[in-house]
């Protein structure tokens, strides 16, 4: 789920879930691991000449790390990484604009079943078309007969998808049956040529969500882009592996104190790394991180809401009183 | 309140509320108390020899501390910010277009009641929905029972409001009930479909506002990113601590001059800090900072606005004469 | 005004309104004054060692400017900052469209007196509008007798609008009363409701514009990030005065040339301070700086095509020959 | 083909196809043939002075390399490049929405032949249209006369669209065909003018994509500016092979060790290089590059979805039941 | 014109017109003349002693030079301008979809002398417009009888328009006559009020490039930032003058080499200047740089097409036969 945080701003340091920490941490104890590996070959197995041989490694790394521009790498790509997770949020498809245009153009007692019926296959349409973006959605509809079995599709619709032959993809096919059951109203002279077309703007409006998400799902940021940031940072502290270790041989120590924790070094995979997730995390918005958007969830939300646009709430209305409010 | 500033530009850096003096204070005594904590530890319990050894500390923070590209990360980071603050602002939901679409197709006095419902509920559903957002808000309406009190709501719509079940959250209602009442308007005649379409892609755009509005308050900037700055600003400074004390040995002090107040720390923190609180400050628009947006204020503007809008000058016009101006 | 130009990039450099020379050269000065105060105290006040002291807090000042981060901060500052000026911009509002509309939906002679009250209200409400957020404009009509007076409004229009109590606000109700006057020419049924909708979205494009800039005016840049800018921008300059200081003392004369005058730091003062003012001039475009814009100018302009679309050319049109273009 | 990535990140790095390791694999390769050439020039034709001599030139060719600020130039640049890229996948028009308007405002048996006419035309537009921006599409079309074999052109409108003169280009004429299809419907009184307004809007939005399209092949990023990149990246790495070399006099080599692969200059040619290649790649994306948009494929697709709208679905819809699902 | 490029990347280096030589070549030039004039200066004129203090010169200038953020200033300058550019471009007026939607509106050959009219006032319309950005268009079009002469206006319209006094413009007398021409249509009742809607959308969009347009040209980036970043660029490279000299006293001389000819500062002007060139090119891109739009080009076409449009294809459509394609 995506994480809404409303603590103070100090408390949110201390967060786990979707956190800086928790992001980092495995990356961190295998940098440790292997940092004290050669800190322990270079302490016990090199002797002095040696050892001032090997500071001439860590001086060569620590020049070399110097090389690798990461802030300005991570920072334009986690820039156009995060504007297109925001987009792809934006994309999700709200049923309540178009409900409510049918409760308005379609009001009534009688145009009830059109209504319930165009409301249970906004949320078949959704569930079907986000099956195909989010490992969520799918694992909970892996096939078409949970659709049948969850309610939002009846046997007969299910033979009428499963019998459309479409080697390029059908998952449009509830908002056509949309298009076609406001077009049987339309021909019934139940609306009139403008409503059909504030209607068909609605529906045109919750239609485009889905595709849009198809498109970003399709086309993701270039690999050689990612690969080269990821390189990038990994090879950053791979480097540092050896360009942080302490300088052991004498000449060195009489020159600088020696530390044996790489304090910044951690502190700077702290940031770089949590930098790098960030991008990470929000490449893929609908996925199973902590971070992403829980499309499960806001089906939920909105079948229940379509439901009850079309049903309850439809012609809900309180009664116009004589306005008396003064200012 | 948003600051509104009008001074001069030299003016300006004088004035403390909202202000970047006000911003870093805390955190600026703080860190103060800490560094001279330690400069007096340096000074009175070390012996030369100690100090020499703590001098190898303080270079090896002070070069650590450039290991940590803050400009970057602040600089992208803000901009990210100050983008979806400006945006939130660009969603509040204003009136004005809608009575005024209401007062061209609803006209005179026989629409009055219509108009003037219309404009209460139109404050209701701001009080509703903002309530859900904004801190300020909420505690003006901590209830339903505070919308009748304050003459948004009457007893009837309270008792149709609390009474529909909506576990997924009914904000919308009062919007539904205006698109119901110009329903009912249509029904009898007094507008046509083409009216229809004009006024309801103004509702629209007034209740897009609102929900354009939860799903900001609901998808944050992810959590990762916000600690990757804030980590990265504050551990800067913690840091500082060490790496900006003077150099007390005797060596060092032969070779440079040592300052006994952090000048240039202090000034690193007052736009460093300030930097990341322009952050801190905007990723939460509608709390309670000096510069949050003041939406108790807008809601008190909308009420009045709206109404006027829907009685008194709603069928405001001077007559047209023969013009004679001639350029 | 707008600074137009179209000069040849060379030239451009020795202009003076609204250049780069123009605005830092009181900072310039004031920063030579404080420089040679400074260094005519070391040159004869300070005895060798004094000097050689002070060399320490000139290679002290040197390495403390080096702190600050002016080129991100500027960067991404007036980044936000010229993408807002040119927003504002695009939000002034022009008559032209609405006009023309009238012209093509209310046509002929007997509808002139409908469309000149039109055009005359339409400079009205940006003579009103634009008062409030521009102190030329304001300075121009500062009471409401001014618009009379200068024929924008009538005495019975001006004891409507004074006689309309608003507490917050009714810049609108010219607006209003352009809306009202349409409406009464729908209710004779000179117009039809599409037409209606078709002169309803210009004028609401022609309000919306009124809106924004009020938005954009009651909105600003948060205080702190301004001053975090300044700060940053004066303080590196501050420094400077003593960092950029020669270096007197006899050993440093030996070992480096002493140049007496700061070339460097006017250089970088030209453009720090340069792109510092851009931001300062950019973020209140409707004062009276050189490249502000000129709603005076805008406002006659438009007053004066709205009157002749309404009036001269509202029917204007060639005669259609059979064409004979061949190609 | 665009690659679609959905491997775990780490998998990633390994991926040969449109990937990193690709794209500089062949720079490598010369790069490592100069270098060695270099080396092997220094260690067995130089005697000891001259090798000191030219550690004069490798020391010179490091501090120069230096001056190339290469991660903004690819920052910005690159930056733009991918904004641009994304932006012309969103112009890549479907025939969707086209097609399920006509279903909607065309229904029946009867209309059959129009929507698959339109159909057809759809994709002969887009045939016509792509073969003038992607290569692919060009193979594919070479001629008209692909387009009759293809069965996207009937031999009539081969005729009658060779028949047209048009030195500016004809691509349009299908769109042409649409609407004067469409308006003879609206002559026959099948559709009224608010469902013309419909189609139309969807043909245009439908030709839009075409022309824009056009225009972003037509105008390109500026020359310069790609020359200035290319330029910048290509030359930092002429002087690394100098500049990188190790340092083979005895003096040096007592100084500080030598290593004889040139292994950050490997490791910074793969992020620099690979970071200009996303620049080239996506700069024409609709070449033949691994990660270019694949429109002879949508093209398919297109062609597919337009004739099953227009004819299979164009009145599916199930039966509409009495809802009785609740929640 | 617009450079087009389609060659494979590593031509496009070798490519002159537009390029990057071009642009730096003079810049070049004047900077050798300088630095060789110094140089000899140097060499032949000063003495030992001289040449050890010019050598402090140098260093002095050297270190100067690294104060100056080049990349940065230009980074950003140069995004703003890129983004103008590419704006400035799309707001080109194109007649297609407004020729299109008459053909639609207006059919058959009793309106061709319609819609033949309007073709050519479009084409007016953007001759007058143009002339007022382009210096290409103006030279082409200098005054009103030259549109006469190229048949754009008839003897009759010439003497309506310079018979129309508007001291603050009349460009946009065209848009006003194809605007009440269909004013005319509808009033026969060839139109009805949706159609009108239709084509006004379209005239309002074609005439909306040439208004904003005028504002482009109108306001310009600010002076001072245009100043900011010239006067940086420029300045650079005089410092670099003094600063990239070879040091030719004995001293520097056997501690480094001594290099006669400035490649890297050549290097460094070819890619800082170039960036800034694209930053000038792209600031008038109405002008007559090689990379500039070209509006007569363009203007030709849109005459040609509009009147193709109007005329040979406004009813061109192939008969619709009952389609038999199977997939």
């Amino acid at each position: 789920m995506t994480i809404s945080y409303s603590d103070s701003f100090s408390m949110l340091m201390l967060r786990w879930r979707g956190s800086l920490w928790k992001a980092v941490l495995k990356d961190l104890i295998i940098f440790y691991i292997f940092y004290y590996i050669i800190m322990a070959f270079q302490w016990y197995l090199l002797d002095e000449k040696q050892k001032e041989y090997f500071t001439g490694w860590i001086k060569w790394c620590e020049y070399g790390a110097s090389y690798i521009p990461l802030s300005f790498l991570l920072g334009f790509f986690v820039a156009v990484i995060v504007a297109r997770w925001w987009e792809q949020f934006n994309w999700i498809s709200w049923p309540d604009k178009m409900m409510m245009t049918l409760a308005v153009c379609l009001p009534g007692e009688e145009n009830m079943p059109v209504r319930q019926t165009i409301a249970r296959w906004s949320s078949l349409q959704a569930a079907i078309a986000w099956s195909g973006i989010s490992v969520r959605t799918l694992k909970r509809f892996p096939t078409e007969n949970h659709l049948v079995d969850s309610g939002l599709m009846t046997k007969e619709e299910y033979d009428l998808y499963t019998g459309t032959e479409a080697p390029h993809g059908k998952w449009f096919l509830p908002t056509i049956w949309i298009l076609n059951l406001i077009k049987a109203t339309y021909k019934q002279g139940r609306i009139d040529s403008v409503q059909l077309d504030i209607i068909m703007r609605q529906v045109y409006a919750y239609r485009d969500g889905f595709a849009m998400l198809f498109v970003y799902d399709w086309i993701k940021i270039p690999l050689v882009y990612t690969q080269v940031v990821a390189i990038a940072t990994y090879g950053y502290f791979v480097i540092c592996v050896i360009g942080r270790q302490p300088k052991l041989d004498i000449k060195s120590m009489e020159k600088e104190i020696s530390i044996l924790f790489p304090i910044f070094t951690t502190f700077q995979m702290c940031f770089y790394l949590g930098w790098l997730k960030v991008g990470q995390f929000l490449m893929n918005p609908f996925g199973e991180d902590d971070d992403d958007f829980e499309l499960n969830y806001i089906l939920d939300r909105n079948t229940f809401i379509a439901h009850m646009i079309a049903s309850d709430v439809a012609d809900q209305c309180p009664k116009v009183a004589e306005e008396t409010v003064k200012h």
